[in-house]
C-alpha cells in the first residue's frame, strides 16, 4: 500500500484569535475507498510530531505513524474504511504553518504566523472533510494530541462524528503538561540561531530544539520501558569515561532522537502546536465538562495506557465521567502497557481488537455498509 | 540561630577516577555541641544543588534548607545532638568544584577538574569528621542525592556510622533519572557562552542553565502539587494571550525559577555533580545490592514519599528488601504527600516525628549520650 501526499487549498480560514488566513494548504493521506454513500470515512488525527502519513510505506519506503493500526484487516480496516489523515494546521509536513509563504508578503511567517488552537486544527479538517463531499464522518481518533482534536470534533461538529476514539489524551493539559511544553519552547527560544523565529535563511535553533526534543521523549517513555531498554548499560565501553562524553546507553538515544529530530521539524511549528496543546480545554466556558459534552451525539471508545504518566489514566476517566453523568454511549478501557505514553503507537496489541469491536458495533447501529470489499 | 559557614582544608584528597586533587577546601556549618565523647554527631548531606547552610539563618537572614528539621527540638534536635553539614565537592558554594582556582595553575579549574564520584564526595566528608575528631556518627542522613551520601557512608566507612537514615533516595540512578540529568547537561553545553566550560571571565550560560533548572523543577514537583498550586490559572490576564509570552502562571513560575537559578549556581558544578549522580550505583561490583551492604554495621531508616516520581518508593523499596536479605536492622516508611520528590524538604511534619524517635532508640541502645542540654 504506497501511500500518496495530496493537497487541498482553501481561500481562507477563521481562527480562534480573530485572524483569518489566506491560502491556506492541506496535506493529507487517505487509504481504502469510500462507500457509495460516503459514509465509511474515519478520520485519523495525529499526534504532536505526526503528520499525514499514517499507514501504508511512502515512496521511501517508510511506513506510516500508525501503519500497525492502519490496513487491510487493521483495526482501521481499509477493506471497509475509507481511512485519511491531515497534517495538522500550523504543522511543517505539507499543511500551511509558520514555515510557510505567507502570501500576503511573499515571505515566511515566521512569528507572524497567528496563534492557533486545537479548534482551529478541526476547523480546517472541516473544510476538508467538505471538500471530500463527506456528509458525517464514521470516526475521528488519534492518540495524544490527535484524541485532543478528536474531543474537539465531537463537540464542534456534534452532527458530523458518528464515533469519537480519543486515546491517551485529556480534556485540557495540566499544569504539568503545560510545564513540560513550556521547557521545550524556552530551549528553543534560548538559543541564539532561534533569531526570534527568523532563522529559515540560517541555521536552525539546532540544539534549542533537540534539548525540546530529549525533554519529549523521556516524556513519552515509561521508567519501566527505559528501564528495560537501557537500564544503566554503558555505551561501547565497559567502565565509565570520567568524562562528559557519552557513558551511558540513554545518553546515546536521547542525544541521537534530539539530533534526528531537528532535520524533521520546524522549530517555530514546535511553537504554535505545544501552545495549542497548552491552550487546548475542552470546557470552553462551559460550567463543566459534562456541560461541555451536552451536545455530542458521538459514541466513544476512550483509551488510556497503565504506565502512561504524562496523560495519566485519570485523565481520560474525567472525559468518561462527564459522557456517563450525561448518558453518552461511552465504552473506557484502560489498557495495560509498559510503554508509558507511547504505547499507542507501538503496543496495539490489545488496542486493535478493542478499537475493530467497536468500529463494526457503531457501524452496525448506524446502518453504515462496511462491508468486506472484495479482492478486484 | 545565626549559622556561620566554617571551612577545613586538606593538602591532598584521592578520587575514584585515579586523579588526587591537591588544596582542597570544605565549608560546612555545624548547630548544636559535640557531648564530651563527641558521639551525638549527625552529619546532614545535601541535595544536588543544596549547600552547607542546612540549618538556622544565616547573616543575611535566610533560614537553612532544612531548617524546619534542625533546631531546638526540631527532629535534628540541636539541644540534643550536634548537627553539621558540608558542602559537596565539586560544588560551587565554598567547596572546591570546578569554579575553584587550581593551585596548580592559578587558574580556575572549570573542566579540568576532575569528574568526582558520590564516593568521593563521602571521602572529603569523612576528612572533615576526622579534622573535627569525630570518632563515630551517630547519624548519617539526606535527601536525594543526601541520602546516596548516606548509604555510600554506611557502605564505605561501616565503622563510622551508627545509624544510616536516606531519604527519597536511590541506590542507583535509572535510566529515567540519567536521562533527565543529561537534558539539563545537553541544555548547559548547547549553550554558546558555555565556552567549553570557560566561562568565566565573561557572562555564564545562563540560558542553558535555567533551561536545565525548569526541567529539575517539574520533576521535583508531583502532577498533584501542580494542580494544587498553579492548575491552569492564567497569569495576570482574564483570557490567553495568543502569543508567546506568558500565559499560564506555571509558566511564570517556572521561567522564574529557572532565571534565579543562575545567580546562585555554577553551571559546570551542574555538569560535575549530575555526573556523579548518575555514576552512583551502591552495588559498585557487588554480586547484588544486598551483598553490597553486607559490611554495614548501621541502623538503617528508609524514607519515601507517595507522590515523589524521581525517586519513587520502589526505589527504596530495593535498599530496604537488600538490608532485610541480610537481616540488618532497618526501618522503612513510605509516607503519604501531595509534594513529589520535594516532600523531604517541605512536607516534614510526618517525617519530624519518625526521625526524631529513631534518632533516641539508637542514641540509647548505642548508649550515647543525648540529654537534652539545661539552656544556658
Amino acid at each position: 500500500m504506497i501511500a500518496e501526499v495530496q493537497t487541498a487549498q482553501f481561500d481562507t480560514l477563521k481562527l480562534d484569535c480573530g485572524a483569518t488566513l489566506r491560502g491556506v494548504t492541506v496535506a493529507y493521506e487517505s487509504y481504502g475507498e469510500l462507500n457509495r454513500e460516503r459514509t465509511n470515512a474515519i478520520l485519523i488525527l495525529h499526534a504532536f510530531t505526526g503528520d499525514a502519513h499514517a499507514g501504508g510505506i511512502d515512496h521511501e519506503g517508510k511506513p506510516g505513524w500508525w501503519a500497525n493500526m492502519i490496513g487491510p484487516g487493521k483495526a482501521f480496516d481499509t477493506d471497509r474504511y475509507f481511512v485519511f489523515c491531515a497534517n495538522v494546521l500550523g504543522g511543517c509536513r505539507g499543511t500551511t504553518g509558520p514555515s510557510s509563504i505567507n502570501p500576503g508578503t511573499g515571505r515566511r511567517y515566521a512569528l507572524s504566523f497567528p496563534v492557533i488552537t486545537i479548534r482551529d486544527m478541526v476547523r480546517l479538517q472541516k473544510a476538508l472533510v467538505d471538500h471530500l463531499r463527506i456528509p458525517r464522518l464514521l470516526a475521528v481518533t488519534g492518540g495524544s494530541m490527535g484524541g485532543m482534536q478528536a474531543l474537539e470534533w465531537a463537540v464542534s461538529y456534534p452532527d458530523m462524528v458518528e464515533a469519537c476514539l480519543p486515546i491517551a489524551a485529556t480534556a485540557r493539559h495540566s499544569a504539568q503538561q503545560i510545564a513540560f511544553n513550556e521547557t521545550g519552547r524556552q530551549a528553543i527560544v534560548a538559543d541564539p540561531d532561534f533569531n526570534n523565529g527568523d532563522y529559515y535563511d540560517g541555521p536552525p535553533p539546532a540544539r534549542g530544539l533537540a534539548v525540546a526534543r530529549m525533554v519529549g521523549h523521556i516524556t513519552y517513555m515509561s521508567d519501566e520501558s527505559m528501564r528495560e531498554k537501557f537500564g544503566r548499560r554503558l555505551r561501547n565501553r565497559e567502565t565509565v569515561s570520567y568524562g562528559f562524553d557519552i557513558d551511558f546507553e540513554v545518553e546515546s538515544y536521547l542525544r541521537y532522537r534530539g539530533s534526528q529530530f531537528v532535520g524533521r521539524f520546524d522549530a517555530n511549528s514546535y511553537l504554535y502546536i505545544t501552545k495549542a496543546m497548552d491552550y487546548f480545554d475542552l470546557t470552553n466556558g462551559a460550567p463543566s465538562l459534562a456541560a461541555a459534552l451536552e451536545k455530542t451525539h458521538s459514541r466513544f471508545l476512550v483509551i488510556s495506557f497503565t504506565s502512561d504518566w504524562l496523560y495519566p489514566s485519570y485523565q481520560s476517566l474525567e472525559i468518561v465521567n462527564a459522557l456517563r453523568g450525561r448518558n453518552h454511549d461511552v465504552t473506557y478501557c484502560e489498557l495495560s502497557s509498559s510503554y508509558g505514553h507511547d504505547a499507542f503507537l507501538v503496543d496495539v496489541g490489545e488496542q486493535t481488537g478493542i478499537v475493530s469491536g467497536f468500529l463494526a458495533r457503531v457501524a452496525r447501529e448506524a446502518g453504515i455498509d462496511s462491508a468486506k470489499v472484495a479482492p478486484s
